[in-house]
């Protein structure tokens, strides 16, 4: 009882030196256990020798990884939420914004642009699912389990696990000593994370170019050229878009040094901090770029919308027209593509030709078609759950903008 | 009404052809929604064209690709479960066998095996909680987000996707045709698992060796060699191991697939399905080669029992003892240090040491240490909640046995 | 000498009867060497038993491992050379056609497009490189290496070789069976090769798209979509990008085979196979496509023309033309800068600024200035070796179609 | 000329100051070069804003790159160098050692221990032919290639190439500032090293323990533990072994992130030094630990030689004995498989069975059978080239020692 009190007001003493600064850590004491009982030694002398009863380096290097795991997906969690408010509020601001939605790189049909910023939200949202499902199933205690086999002292696992934070203590002191299947998850579930961050780099990219000429991001996050003053440069999504890589790259790292180790513990493992920590700080570093990128762009209104006239993006829905009038799929699917290429021959967009033109096609067309026609109609027309069709995305755009307020 | 009814009798008998073998598939036709519309077009003609209302390959895709996934993670959840059976069959036939635990393939504490079999039971059980995980995330459906943005024409998206066993359809239509994370979680997965998997071929191929000489592999799982018929080379598990690489490869391939892509489909895509297929069917086989070999080993109990008096696996038994007395354990673990090195120069094991010898090591000692020396008597000896102790792992294997008569 | 001759005249039957397709392949006969002994004792009899005589299994995969790559290789230099001649003949064809050369996605110097044509060459040249020095270095044969130690029966190795087209045997046993080595540098090679092939298809999709519209893909090598018969999708080229991930993907499954294997032969090698071919098809497939893609593509010269308005891509030209002046380059840069600034606000380009404008920036500018500005005059200006004047990629241009010719 | 004189001395005192430590590097400059000309700028004023005169750090960025790395790839291969002399010097010291070689991890033929360890050496002489066909290909000079399009000033790129060590310039800027494939090239030569390595190192993890005994490493090398004084955990392989994984993932991130990039640079590429450092920081360390661990071992001789009786080693020797025979090879493969089997069942060694009873198993067995049983025996007998047999493995021996005295 004693030497509980007095191990306790050495380890108090031992935090506020390491708080204050004044602690010093001895590279001769190998790791932060041994410095700390070593320094406990010299401050109460022989009850500091019973710290390590019932314990182990590697039950505890075990639990302390746990332990900076956890800390580390709440992190990670509260960058997304950061990143997620960015783009509702973005979404929020061009609420009416017509772009060319892309399959092939190809323009296909016409997107409200917040429908695209939540699809971005949509895949985020997945990404803090599979960090909290990862942090429940690690979030048990190895303490206890000592080098492998566990120990004959009357060690109370259920009190250190709670006291801890953990749901309850790992079952088997093997396992709980050698496996390391929460990193690998935790890795690839920052690697799948980063790949969703490197599209929306990617696409942010082609959209600053000169040629998409769709967004402009603010001298704060671009970098220019003194020779050209008009470069703005979206250094921080290539950032983002290269920095996947070693996201990447450090779960291939780990799965090469977990495969093929038989149990328990081998010193490979130590090896294990690295790519864990190296991975931890590269997805936070890219949540909180792409967020303030988010924060200091421009959409280029003016240049879209004339863009929109190319590439024929009413196609599809003036098919769903004629399907509306009875005509099956297919057939009207046939109608419209020579309908283009008749605009095409023309050099005119779909709604410039006239109804004598579209009923030489095909005698199914009404005057009522030309409330089909162009983006700005199109959009509108979509209804579908899920759709980018006006209503649909203001409902769920109301959504996540409730769903972010309550957390 | 009556285009339904004829739909759906020309589905009804182009599913007969195809399971009966009679059905022509034509590669002209492109992919297997081709094949089916061409085909009932030539069957109920007309009505068929409407088939593909609303709809699009990108959601088709999207959508059975989604259903693929689902039973394939059913089917694995039940190899991985097979697998478990194996071990605790194993578990259960050998309840008493001691064997060394090793850290650094050093030997360092007893083990029984069941605690070793039910480590891997453990492991194998998170595996099934992250394919549960993905499976319950992926469950979504896209159909109805056609190439894209939806449509709109009235569908019932809700309809469709509880038809299909999906919990709801996917509440954005870009997202729903241009992400692939749920095939990057369902990779990563599959990789944990199959790390899972080498570890334990590892351990089985190194048991396998003369040198360590715990196991046998019967014939049915050995190859041999008509020269050397005594050999029993553990070419399954090798397998297993080697495999492991596979599985890994492709999750490398899915990540380097999708890092960068812009919205929404790529052609690119188009390269998910080798992957995922390859992954899925190599860790199933992966687990049938274990199962099947777990079925098949005998230990080598009398060889293992001669092979422990090595390796002094009592010592941290002695330490225990030596603190139950009072000694503070960094104390009692240098006194142990000194024993160890007695026994050694005298060429005999810590139980062999006389009273006297390890009193003159330290005076802590009583007769009463030869209750906790020697293997048997240490492994008795642990009784830390998921320590190898008899006691513990006897309750471990229970439990586990009617978990599993449960599912 | 009798057996030699039965032998060998069984070995031609054999070989007439696999070319014919008349040879049974019976799969409970393992592998090719057992089918083949085992037929060859069926034709000759008992010299047949001696065929296997000095040889093992491990030696022979190993020998013919090194056949297959040797010829694979062979044929992927060839796919490339053909590359390399489509893309010099598309040089050949535009040999004045000036682009905007881009860095951070962002126009930044005019380049003529035959220079970036040979950009391309040049690094397929270097994978040529890479190919053959893993060609040359892997050329050394394996057979009489047996199992794992040789043998003592008085086998000619060097005769083998030499009959085999090998440079010579390999000099150690061990190494010649338990090595895979040549596969890992063989697959690097291959995910070099098939990076350098995923850039060029990334800039061509690009180049596709209606927002760059700088090439166009014939019917031949694009998909179209009914709907939109305007469509031109460059699906081959992001197919090559995509496949670039299953090439990286192989060469990680082989890394993590290797890893940590003792030696000689384990089963685990087994494994090695179909990433070789999976590798070696993919690449030969991806250049295959570039290459009729290549030939396939007409650029949009008017198009690229009006776009080379926008950027001020001869600013660093106008910043040289300072230097010779007299101006320091670092403070011409300013100068340059300033002067965009003022075209920028005046919404003009630096060769709309008249000289009175130009000297109000600063005095150094004279009537010549003019001579440099323009992307006509700025790309005729460069003049450094390697660079994008015209001069010298005509040069590299003979060159390489000299060179061409020559192989 | 003054102008020169006035840089040239500026730059002496810059590099005056760094190497005394009294440079103060700002990070406002951004990055090493701004940093010098700023300095310099300081220091002799206006001539000094000409130091950027034809240059943009995109090319002396590719060109400081490539001169890290030449210099790097000259320390790798010492530092192989150093490993080849350490294992050669154990073969030395070896010379008579015979132990089990492996196929499956099952004992299959005699080796003698210098015949291994030179395989070792082989593997590792190949990948300095790695290293030097990289560094031969990469020795060409960006300088001079500008942003990317070159410059039109009269700079003489030969001899700024010629004067940096370098073969000649890169023949095409827009190359020359935008591939990386020499570092995908570098890094991927280096993961086959430590493919090599961990192969190694898991071999000799392996040997250390209880089970196999055949080497123990000195105190030097290997930690113990205070309560088990006999414990020699071999740590520097298991982390030779843990780390050839961040080899491999830092070859997986560079693959990565060079993929898909159109040209010429993008920021991304930035991301390339970290993997490029880590990778040549690790493996240098790898081998290093591997050549001291290879000073500090010493091999069992009296218990590898006791051990050597297990296992039937002999018997492909006796399949030759019976060749020379005149036994066809696959007949003799069966006599051999019945004698082992008669030994196994009496519990005896083939040398121990008696020339009546192998008589009984086939009358091609003579007296002077004997002379080829036993492990001595056998590994005298083999004598093809690159066999393991005495004079074999000697003569390689000799060549490697004079080879490397020689370089």
């Amino acid at each position: 009882m004693e030497d509980m009190e007095n191990i306790i007001s050495g380890l108090n003493e031992i935090e506020r030196r390491i708080e204050s600064g004044e602690f010093l850590w001895r590279t001769d004491r190998e790791d932060v256990h041994m410095n700390i009982e070593a320094e406990l030694i010299d401050l109460v002398g022989d009850p500091a020798k019973k710290l390590h009863t019932a314990r182990s380096r590697n039950d505890q290097v075990a639990t302390d990884v746990r332990l900076w795991c956890r800390d580390s997906m709440d992190k990670i969690i509260h960058k997304i939420m950061d990143f997620q408010v960015a783009l509702i509020k973005l979404a929020d601001s061009y609420k009416d914004l017509i772009i060319p939605g892309y399959t092939h790189l190809q323009r296909a049909q016409p997107l409200l642009l917040p429908h695209l910023l939540l699809a971005y939200v949509e895949q985020l949202e997945r990404d803090i699912g599979r960090l909290k499902d990862c942090q429940q199933r690690m979030n048990y205690c190895p303490l206890g389990s000592c080098a492998l086999a566990g120990t004959g002292l009357p060690i109370d696992r259920f009190a250190t696990a709670s006291a801890l934070g953990f749901i309850e203590p790992l079952r088997n002191s093997v396992d709980a000593v050698s496996d390391r299947d929460f990193l690998l998850e935790f890795l690839s579930v920052n690697s799948i994370l980063a790949v969703h961050l490197s599209r929306i780099a990617e696409e942010w990219v082609l959209w600053a170019s000169e040629e998409f000429g769709f967004l402009t991001p603010s001298d704060a996050v671009s970098t220019g050229s003194s020779i050209m003053p008009q470069k703005k440069n979206p250094d921080p999504m290539e950032l983002v878009r290269g920095k996947s890589a070693r996201v990447i790259g450090n779960l291939t790292t780990l799965l090469v040094l977990c495969k093929g180790l038989p149990h328990a513990y081998n010193r490979d493992l130590q090896e294990d901090k690295e790519p864990l920590f190296d991975s931890t700080e590269t997805v936070i570093a890219m949540l909180e770029v792409s967020t303030e990128f988010a924060y200091n762009i421009s959409f280029n209104e003016e240049r879209i919308a004339k863009s929109l006239t190319a590439g024929h993006l009413d196609a599809t829905t003036m098919a769903d027209y004629l399907v509306y009038k009875g005509v099956p799929f297919r057939t009207s699917h046939e109608i419209v593509g020579k309908s283009v290429a008749l605009a095409l021959s023309k050099g005119c967009q779909l709604s410039e030709l006239s109804i004598a033109e579209l009923r030489s096609v095909n005698p199914a067309f009404d005057e009522d078609v030309y409330k089909y026609l162009g983006v700005q109609n199109a959009v509108g027309w979509f209804r579908s759950f899920g759709s980018t069709g006006k209503a649909c995305v203001m409902e769920e755009l109301r959504l996540w903008k409730d769903k972010v307020v309550r957390r």
